[in-house]
């Protein structure tokens, strides 16, 4: 089986690559997601990047299993793919393989994402091809005008745990934080940092902030909650830099 | 002015995203380097993707000028910043700045680009639009059906410099080196080490190798020469992880 994992961008379909948009058209089957684990998965902003790719393979969806939490984290991730992996094997079973098996991928399909993960333990073996696409860290440097490294410097991109658990790594100039429900950028206790901030970056709902972290922190603690409560969801990331460096 | 700094992707013209499309084609005026530092700058491809876009916008062409290797890094960049500013300014004090102007930058204008620096120098301000765009580092990991992270782990970003000046960052699960043109990676002296190497990532000329670094390294080094005695000029990047993390 050909397998394609294509990068869409996070929520502006005009993320959407050339490439992107052509293997979707040459897809024999797209395994689109029924719904996904909450409304975040905005299966309405897929569909339209189907269609206006003027795809005409055939859909063929899947439902996502629940996550188990009374399981530790790794291992219960690690059981959450298996059961995917599953049930993609049987949404396909259905389909003659005749062409590829395309998959629409959230961002970029290597950043914080598991649907590598996932078909790797797929057998036999797909044949994966990745199509790139525009990620999250892209779309807030870009939507705040803001460069991702200084001068000559390097970039940590880390989780919300991890931040938590080690702190400001050594040796980094800037600091870019995904998959935090905390808001763990309280929890550096630093004075000299600024921080970029960016929810629901690249829609409509779009919400930026920035600012010295300790004036900006309360603020976005609130915004973050408020937003949270009206959508019913959130996917947020920030940018830490030291003051002063550019 | 509005000045629209456009990611164009790394050498692949279907990276180009639709949004870069239309700011493209919604530009009153595009500045174009007449000719890069070098052959690597490949006018022919921004030629080919405004084209593709349907711009219609008036074409203004300026010169890079030349760094000087006497000053130090920092200022010496200072310095061609200051001087690249000035050229844009002379180059569109001849056209009338009805509309936006549109750059065109390769990969995403965030990473290791200096056209938001340049751009800060401008007087006036002028107001600055980022359009994102596929990375080298996606092109990286998409070329070899790579992830960027680990499960839950974190990545630095650095450069080939700071690697041989530093070392392997601490807790950091996955390095991913720009900007070298040393092969850096034989100055870590670490045996457990697995690398991903590709060199014109996106384009017809791309190569990739990977495998432990110890035997890969040689080959690597090897190849690197021959083509870029081929070419005239190479860009590649290259990911570095510990053997055995998934
Ligand atoms: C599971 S990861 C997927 C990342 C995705 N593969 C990418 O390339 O951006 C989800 C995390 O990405 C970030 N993210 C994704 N889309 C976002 C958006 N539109 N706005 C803000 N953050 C976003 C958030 O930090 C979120 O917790
Ligand atoms: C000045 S930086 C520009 C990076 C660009 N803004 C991006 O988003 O990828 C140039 C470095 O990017 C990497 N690079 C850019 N394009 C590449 C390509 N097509 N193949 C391999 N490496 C590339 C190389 O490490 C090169 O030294």
């Amino acid at each position: 089986m050909d397998l394609w994992l294509i990068g869409i961008g996070t929520g502006n379909p005009e993320h959407v690559t050339l490439e992107a948009q052509r293997a979707l058209r040459e897809a024999a089957v797209i395994l689109v997601p029924r719904k996904g684990p909450d409304k975040s998965d905005l299966a309405g902003l897929r569909h339209r990047i189907i269609r206006d790719a003027g795809a005409e393979g055939q859909i063929v969806e899947f439902d996502y299993p629940t996550r188990d939490p009374a399981i530790p984290y790794k291992q219960r991730v690690r059981a959450w793919h298996d059961e995917i992996a599953r049930r993609w094997t049987a949404a396909l079973s259905d389909v003659a393989p005749a062409g590829a098996v395309a998959l629409l991928v959230w961002g970029d399909p290597s950043l914080y994402d598991s649907t590598l993960r996932i078909a790797s333990r797929l057998s036999p073996a797909p044949a994966i091809k990745v199509v790139p696409g525009i990620t999250a860290l892209q779309a807030l440097t870009a939507a705040h005008g803001l460069t991702f490294n200084t001068l000559a410097g390097a970039v940590t991109v880390t989780t919300g745990r991890r931040l938590r658990e080690h702190g400001w790594p050594e040796r980094t100039e800037t600091l870019i934080v995904m998959l935090d429900g905390e808001c763990s950028f309280q929890t550096l206790g630093r004075d000299d940092l600024h921080i970029w901030w960016g929810a629901y970056l690249g829609m409509p709902e779009q919400i930026l902030d920035h600012g010295p972290l300790a004036e900006a922190a309360p603020r976005i603690i609130e915004t973050r909650a408020a937003a949270r409560a009206a959508h019913g969801w959130i996917m947020d990331t920030y940018l830490l830099r030291p003051k002063g460096l550019e």
